[in-house]
């Protein structure tokens, strides 16, 4: 079978060392599924790693997929051959830019049946983010009821995580805040269900006054939490709950979350499947709801631009749009396979 | 009426600024209580205040009090004079080292019946500060069923915070492991209801292999953050909470939160009143909820050493001894009033 890998870390600027090479089909074991892969995204995170040494090359980058089950470990009780699957997987496995990939169970759902590979695969690792994010982290209600009255601020609400926190956070009663600064991404996070987009070219504080936005519950940095640091300090309540899943770039003052008792989480999606955490499954429940909620058409997939086929250059071509600009919603490679 | 103030920020080796001086009575207005005190506690924050600049003088340091309501405000209705009561108060009053003291009564409850003035005043700051901890930061259960199985590590278990955060803890089925040093801390944290008391000399993660704990739920640091806090990141479960109350020295490198998804909270107990929050009343209901333990001899006050008599020199002698030694438990200080 065919895979996509590199075999140094690499910059944009090096040229492209991806490469396309043959390896053998695996076999799945005990929590395994062998998927057949029709549809990746390539994440944020994705290029992150490409710039980060390989231990055992060649490296198969990729988290989201969405594929066909081909194969089934010996413990396996939730999937059967044929099922068609979404998922965003594990560190722990070799990557999705391939044609077969293994992934363990606990962390897949059905995919939806109303939407193509293509518009699925434009979910699992963002909506993972965004759920542990709005239910882990801040604990929200999974009732709207209870959370009528809180605010959220999502910075950045056009990128691929704050497209489905918008939708997420919005669908559980809560009043959403994002930020944008083009014409375009306002309007494509106001179709997400923000109420209020501000702009972030402008300062947040002097935003928060002009549409007369008090102290927010919850802030989701999405974009550069280095310059969000101290406003979002600002721009929480007493004992709110600030979120990001940027790393930062310098070290910060943790005193400043004191006069307020200010709780700081740093989300990161595969820290459950890395630690191999008995509550693990929650990416397959988190992932099963996202899927029926799609199917309802409570949520729609946030795929904004589909690359067809999976290639060295056409993986190259997406992390180069990845890295040289900021995305709206979602980027997809869809594999040409026989099916 | 007599006060203890400071006209300017001091160091303990500057000598005693420390003077008493003669002011008005205050009136109670609104939802304040005029209380007549009889107990005070000094806290490691006390100290910390007076060697911060001074913006009106003289002011008058202190927060812990137990005393008898003297006289009441148009708007209160849970008080009425001559009640015992016990309180932390808010920073936006003066102290309560002196005879009389405003305080709002939102942050008010009965003190405990069985106990005496002094050791009441054991109780309030401290008792807020793990049980915010506790309750909103670490989120625990009220239901000690629903708490089985999680781990909390209290670092400086027998220090004031330390010694109630034990208390609660553990009455609320948490597993308790706690660190001290030296044969009386270790007592002390033991009668106070831990579990496991580990050497805080020795290095933290030797000692949890040495007792063959695992990575804990939660971890509450109530000394010297900088010190701990690597360690506490390696000691604390993957999506597991660290609090503390301990400034930072120095800035610190958020992105080690990321790998297991850690919170951070720098707890804060007058973040509630200095914002006047909504749910500021929580400090009334934790208040009342510790007293009502103690009537039911379920908590135990955590008074190790009374001075009798507040003066100047008595004040000066309490705050030489909580930044000279690390203090077992609580030290307050018993006004000689006719009563």
């Amino acid at each position: 079978m065919k895979a996509i890998g590199a075999d140094t870390r690499f910059d944009l600027d090096e040229g492209n060392q991806f490469y396309e090479f043959e390896v053998e089909r695996p076999e799945p074991t005990q929590y395994e599924l062998l998927v057949r892969v029709k549809a990746i995204s390539v994440n944020p995170v994705d290029t992150k790693i490409r710039q980060s040494p390989v231990d055992e090359p060649p490296r198969v980058l990729g988290f989201d997929a969405v594929g066909v089950v081909e194969a089934v470990g010996e413990e396996i009780n939730h999937f059967k051959v044929g099922d068609e699957v979404f998922y965003s997987g594990s560190p722990a496995y070799q990557g999705s830019n391939q044609e077969y990939q293994l992934v363990d169970e606990r962390l897949v759902a059905k995919k939806p049946k109303n939407i193509s590979a293509a518009e699925a695969a434009s979910l699992p690792l963002t909506g993972l983010t965004a759920s542990e994010t709005l239910f882990d982290v801040f604990k929200i209600s999974h009732n709207p009821e209870d959370n009528k009255g809180k605010t959220i601020l999502i910075i950045n609400g056009a990128g691929g995580v704050g497209s489905i926190a918008t939708q997420i956070a919005k669908h559980h009663g809560l009043h959403v805040i994002t930020t944008a600064s083009r014409e375009e991404t306002y309007l494509w996070s106001k179709d997400m269900g923000a109420d209020i987009v501000l702009n972030h070219k402008n300062d947040l504080v002097k935003e928060f006054e002009k549409y007369e936005i008090s102290e927010v519950d919850y802030i989701f940095c999405t974009f550069d939490t280095d310059q969000y640091y101290e406003k979002m300090i600002e721009l929480v309540k007493p004992r709110g709950i600030i979120a990001t899943i940027v790393a930062f770039k310098n070290k910060q003052d943790l005193n400043l979350l004191k006069p307020k008792s200010i709780t700081f989480t740093h989300e990161y999606m595969y820290s459950r499947p890395l630690h191999e955490t008995e509550d693990m499954t929650l990416h397959r429940d988190y992932l099963t709801d996202i899927s029926e909620k799609i199917e309802a058409n409570v949520y729609q997939p946030t795929l904004n631009e589909v690359i067809d086929g999976l290639t060295a250059n056409s993986l190259f071509e997406a992390h180069t749009k990845l890295e040289n600009q900021n995305m709206i919603g979602k980027l997809v490679i869809q594999l040409n396979q026989e099916s």
